[in-house]
Order: structure tokens, then sequence, then C-alpha cells
């Protein structure tokens, strides 16, 4: 226990003085540093898929699950997309040193906001090893030192991607300690890291929901996170009815198992007949399984009667809550109350209710007749994102360089005092 | 106790919902319940004193400081200039609604970030009935519900002016829930209130280090505050020496007792025999007592010597701490490891060691050849302020209207979906 203490001391206080170097380097250097990673990673691919091949056979003889053991794989596919990645960041733009606005007062004191990193940030994620690259890659290109945490199962492959890191670290003489992965499974080492609060600014935890409302629940450092997505979309009355299956399809089927899948689908009552038997349809063909309300299996009669618990329940499976609302009001309502803040979609031709819509609903991202799979930050355009936060301080939504940072003021004078 | 608990209760709940009927309101209708409040605050002078006379004499009862009593006291004074700030907040622009960026993206998918309300903000302060206003006139205007918890010797003031507040937002439709005051002084209310993580969606306690720290390490609502103000002036080779005296002068002296106070001056060892001793007779003259260390007590006979605790101490009075360096790279590093991220400032006319001071010390402001004391909202150009944060999370430095807000993202589509 004192081992593990003395460990993470030893790496918040390496990470806090190394953010101070960070914070000065230039963007070629940091692109370099994202480049030339990238590069030492396919090269070393062979003996990052051995480290790796120790933490799959472990899983296997664990009985994990074929799906853990997927996300566990740095397959020579994930080798290739986490080098994209990095290359793919190299070639966003800086954040560090923008100066969004600049201002005069009438004294002739000229004041400006100026972007910064963050400092430290640590990330603590479960078993899929591509996060301890990508993270590392965003953090390092937005001037902040990070501390990964990966899942005990990863271990091996985390520490032969840290070695990397190290190597090209130490070739453009940055300290170690602006990219460190905690170097042993001991669970201890994330309590010790939750109370760092000193040399962490901000803890990203990542993975189901047990993992993040542990961490939110222990730490006293802020956190950036989302527990959950349940994501809606509104069909409205007079709505494009080709379009909202299309939409609706996607935003269910196209990848189940992910946040900004939909979980509720909500109906105007006065499209309800002629929609939702067509489009029960479509979800059965793809082996959705429909949970509804009364109306809802009125209409569609191989729908099963949800149950109390399945509205506002993320499912991240093909199983689909629906419901007959009889207005707008009552979809924001429910999403009000039974929504998580994630991403709401509708689908409207109607110009006051899409606005209506865009401005009543609480959500990091709010759609008109678009798919909710939209909310990514490499969708939205923002390019690479670290997660997405349904907190509303610092950052609601795709987290990418932007919110790695923040802003300090900063004013030139020419001996302004205050009278 | 569990009447304290349904207390809490009750209000939270009832914040959340007048939240979301804050988030809709126009801006004429949020002006006008701030013009209106401006205006019944004036006119209930005499009531308004009458109930602060009752704090007035408990407190006088209890034998506190006169200062205390200052701060507690609703002078005419007082209140006029709590009616002229909520003028001031109706005059400024509102930041709800903004769209400050906006984006096509290649699938034909319009991405925007509008600028929404945070939602529910706690404010938890000591004896200043003042900031019951200040603060809930810009939470408002911003379109958050507030719950204030005053300081308990201010209660009788502080039921007061939330009566008014009452009053206004029942004239104007608007629930009462959107701007309460705690209506006791059991501390249990406060630790109820930081346990409302679900209802609360961020808190803002201003007062001394103690009530911070108190708030930050029982919360798990995240925080938005200042420990203390520890700044700095920098006097450079080659600097401006009327200048410096000047603005060091003014960044102790005009008001010592603040945060963005100078409690520290660092001076170049080449210009320390000139600058110093006839600074240091500027500030004998001024009350100001000298702690410095081995090189300013050879330069300034009637400074004392410094011991260890005095290097980033806040003094909050006419103290200060000086210090002789050999180098603006040790001054930079003094201030990182003394410094409270707060505001620092330096005197010099070298273009690039400005430049350097600018970028490598992280403060919430820095600035070159002027005042720390314009580390405040008005000074600054942000209108008013609720607080000053040293947090990086959300908001570094004044916290204005922008602050109190978020943005989300919204997109419009013509039924886009993901391949």
């Amino acid at each position: 226990m004192d081992e593990i203490k003395t460990l993470i001391d030893r790496m918040a206080r390496g990470a806090r003085r190394a953010a101070r170097e960070l914070a000065r380097l230039s963007s070629s250097v940091k692109n370099d540093i994202l480049l030339r990673t990238a590069d030492r990673i396919v090269e070393a691919r062979e003996g990052l898929q051995a480290e790796n091949e120790k933490d799959l056979a472990a899983a296997r003889d664990k009985g994990l699950s074929a799906a853990f053991i997927d996300r566990l794989t740095l397959s020579d596919k994930v080798i290739g997309s986490m080098a994209d990645g990095l290359r793919e960041v190299a070639a966003l733009p800086d954040p560090v040193g923008e100066i969004p606005k600049m201002w005069k007062r009438p004294n002739g004191l000229t004041v400006g906001r100026v972007r910064i990193p963050i400092g430290v940030i640590a990330m603590i994620y479960e078993s899929r090893p591509n996060v301890t690259i990508d993270a590392a890659g965003l953090c390092l290109k937005a001037g902040n030192a990070i501390i990964l945490r990966g899942g005990s199962d990863a271990i091996h492959s985390n520490l032969a991607l840290s070695s990397i890191l190290q190597e090209v670290l130490a070739e453009f003489s940055v300290p170690g300690t602006a990219a460190q992965v905690v170097p042993t499974t001991d669970r201890a080492a994330v309590n010790e890291l939750l109370k760092r609060e000193g040399e962490i600014d901000v803890i990203i935890p990542r993975g189901g929901e047990g993992l993040i409302r542990f961490v939110a629940e222990n730490s006293r450092i802020p956190v950036l996170k989302h527990y959950k997505g349940v994501c809606h979309v509104y069909v409205d009355r007079g709505a494009d009815l080709d379009m909202a299956r299309e939409v609706c399809f996607n935003s269910k089927v196209q990848r189940p198992g992910v946040c900004n899948a939909m979980e509720g689908m909500l109906v105007h009552r006065d499209i309800a007949e002629k929609f939702l038997p067509l489009m029960a349809e479509a979800f059965r063909d793809a082996g959705v399984e429909l949970r509804g309300c009364e109306r809802t299996c009125q209409l569609v009669p191989f729908a099963r009667a949800a149950d109390e618990s399945d509205w506002g329940r993320e499912f991240l499976d093909l199983i689909l809550a629906v419901r007959v609302v009889d207005s707008m009001d009552e979809a924001i309502d429910y999403i009000a109350s039974h929504g998580s803040n994630h991403t709401e979609a509708i689908i409207t031709r109607d110009y006051a209710r899409a606005r209506r819509f865009l401005s009543d609903v609480d959500a990091s991202l709010v759609l008109v007749n678009a798919s909710t799979r939209f909310n990514d930050g490499g969708q939205l355009g923002l390019g690479a994102e670290i997660g997405i936060s349904t907190s509303k301080l610092h950052a609601y939504g795709p987290m990418g360089l932007e919110e790695l940072t923040t802003t300090k003021f900063i004013a030139f004078g020419d001996g302004q005092i205050r009278s």
C-alpha cells in the first residue's frame, strides 16, 4: 500500500513538472512526437502483438467474453488505426496559444484570453489498449501531461505501448513523465490517483457506468464524464416518414452498443398509425426487439409491452423502447425526465417546432432531421475526441483538443493603475 | 435534521424545475425582472434597513469586529450600489442563445454551438447581504436558478431581500424557486446542499479560505472557486522604475485586503540597488511593513527579515514580502512554487521578456506593466462578476455572465445518417 502511494506520488509530481515543459513546446515538436510515435508503433508491431498475446492468453484462461477479447486485441488493423489516429491529431491545428478574443479597455489596457493546456490529465479506462495511444496523442498535442491507468487485463499491452512512448519522448528530450502508464494492476493505484488534487487537474474515466460512478464518487478532482447515453428520436406529426424511418433505423441499428445509439423512439399520435407498422417491420427484419407503450402494441402486434424500467433504459443492444405521444410537449417532457442529456433528435418538417425542440431540449447534442449517431468528435468536425461529456461544466458534448485546454487572461499595459 | 433534509430537497427540486422555465425566458423579461428588483430594493430601503438592524444588533451583541459589521451593513450606499449593479447587469448582452460558431460538414450537416444556462447554481457565502442580490442578478440574467445560502449573521437581511425577489418573480409569473434564500441558519442545510448533485449543477463558495475548503472537500458537485490570491509583481532589470513604483504601490496599497492585491514583490538584482530604497520609502510612508530576503534587508535597513512562512503568504494587509532575484527565470520559478495561480505581473521594457513572462507564468491573469488590481470582471471588461476562479476547469479568472453558461451542440440536417 505504501509502495503504491510512493509510486503514484512520484508519477503525479513528475507529471506536474512535465506539464510546465509541455506547455512551452512548439507545435512542430509536439506534432513530430506524434508522428514518430505513429511510425514506431507500426514498426514495433510484432513486439506489441507478442505482449498483447500475454494479455489475450490470460483473458482466454479467465473465460472472458468474445467481445471483451475483441476489444483487447491489438490486431494489425487496430495498430494501423492507432497510428492513423496519431497522424490525424498531428494534422489538427494546435489549440495552445490561440487568442480567441482581445479587446481594449477605456484606460488603454489591452486584455485578451489565450488558450493554454489544462496541465495534468488522468485517464482511467477499461481494457482497450488503443485508448492508451489515442488519449496520449490528444493530451500531448494539447500540451498536457497524462497519466494512463488502463484495465488490468491489458497491462502487458499498455506497458509495451508505454515503452514506445517513453522511447520517443526521450528522443525529443521531453521528460518521460509527460505520458506515463501506471505500471501496476493494483487497484489501490486508482484510489491514490483520485486523491492527487494538488497534481492532477482533471480525471477522464471511460468505460462502463460502474467504473465512471466509482471515479466520480471517490474523487475530489473534477471529473469529465458521461454515465450513459439514453438517446431518443422524436418523430413529429407531419414528418417526412421515409426520412424518419431511415434516421431512426440508422440511430438504432448502425451500431447499437454505443452511447449515441437511439434507445427510445417517440412518435406523435397523428402519424403513429402510418409510421409505426412499417418502421416496426424494418426493425423486426434487423432483429430489433420492440418494447412499446399500449398504443404501440395495438399498432404493432409483435411488439412486447414495455415495463416501467424500459423507459429511460440504456439497452446498448438491439432493443428499443417505443412510445406514442400526444404532443411535442409531451415528447420534450419525456426526454427531460427519461433522457441522459446526451443526444436527442427530432424529425420534422415544421420550422417553428424544429426551433422549439432545439431550444427546449437540454442535451449535449440536439439534432433536427439527422441520426443520433453523429454525436462524435470526428463526425461533428472537432477532429478526434477523448470522450463525450454530459457534465455541464467545462465541456458538454464531444471533447476534442479544445476541451483539453482552458484559457487564461493576459493584459498589456503601459503603467495602468487602478483608481 | 430530517426537516432540513426535506426543506433542501424541496428547494433543490423546485430550482431544477424553475431552471427549465428560466432557460426559455426572453432577454427582455429577464432584464425587466432585474430592473424591477432594482427599483423595489430602493423603494423598500427602510424596511430592509429595519431587518438589517436586527442582524447588526445581534452582531454588536456578539462583539463582532468593526470590519465585519461594516460588511454586514445595508447602508443607503450599499443599497444604491446593489440597485446599480442590477441595472448594469440588465444592460449587458444576454449570453443565452449566442451561437459562437457554426460550420458545415461535408455531408451537409450544419453543426453549431449554442450558449445555454448551466441550470441550478448554489452560492454559499459569508455575511455580506449585497452578495444575495448581486449573485441573484447575474444568475437570473444567465438563465440559471439560484439557491443562496448566506452567513447566518445576515439571515434577517437576506430574508428581507428574498421577499423582494419573490414578489418581483411572482409579478412576472416566474416560479419563486428561480431564486431562493435558504431560510434557516442551521449548518446542516449546507451539508444537504452539497449532496444534491442530481439537482445542483455547480456550487460557488465565496468567503474565507476555511469556508471554501469546507465546501470543496465535502461536495460532489463541481465547485468554482479560488482559495486565495497570492499575487506578485516582478520588476525586471531595465524596467521603467517610475512606472514600477507606481504599479507596485497601487498593487499593494490601493486595497490591501482583497484577493488581487500584491503579496510578494520580486526585484531583479541589477536594479535592486536603485529601485528598492525609494520604493521601500514609499511603502513605509503608506504604513506597509516590508519582510525581505537578505539582500533586501541590506538595501532597506527598516525592512524586517522575512521568515520562511512569509514566502507565498496571503497577508490581506499592509504587509509585503520582498525578494531580490538573480534572473527572470528565478522569478518565474518562484511564482510557480509560491503563487496561487491568481494574478501575476511583470514590469519590463524588454519585448522578448514580456512575451516569455506572459507565456510561462500560469495564472488566471498575467499582466505586463499594469497593476494586479485589474483582475476583476468589471475592470477587464466582462461586466459584473460572481467571483474569480483559479480552478482550471470551466472558468479560469473572473467569472461573468458567460462563465455562468455552457454550450450545447446543435445540428441541422436533411435526413443525414451515418455510414
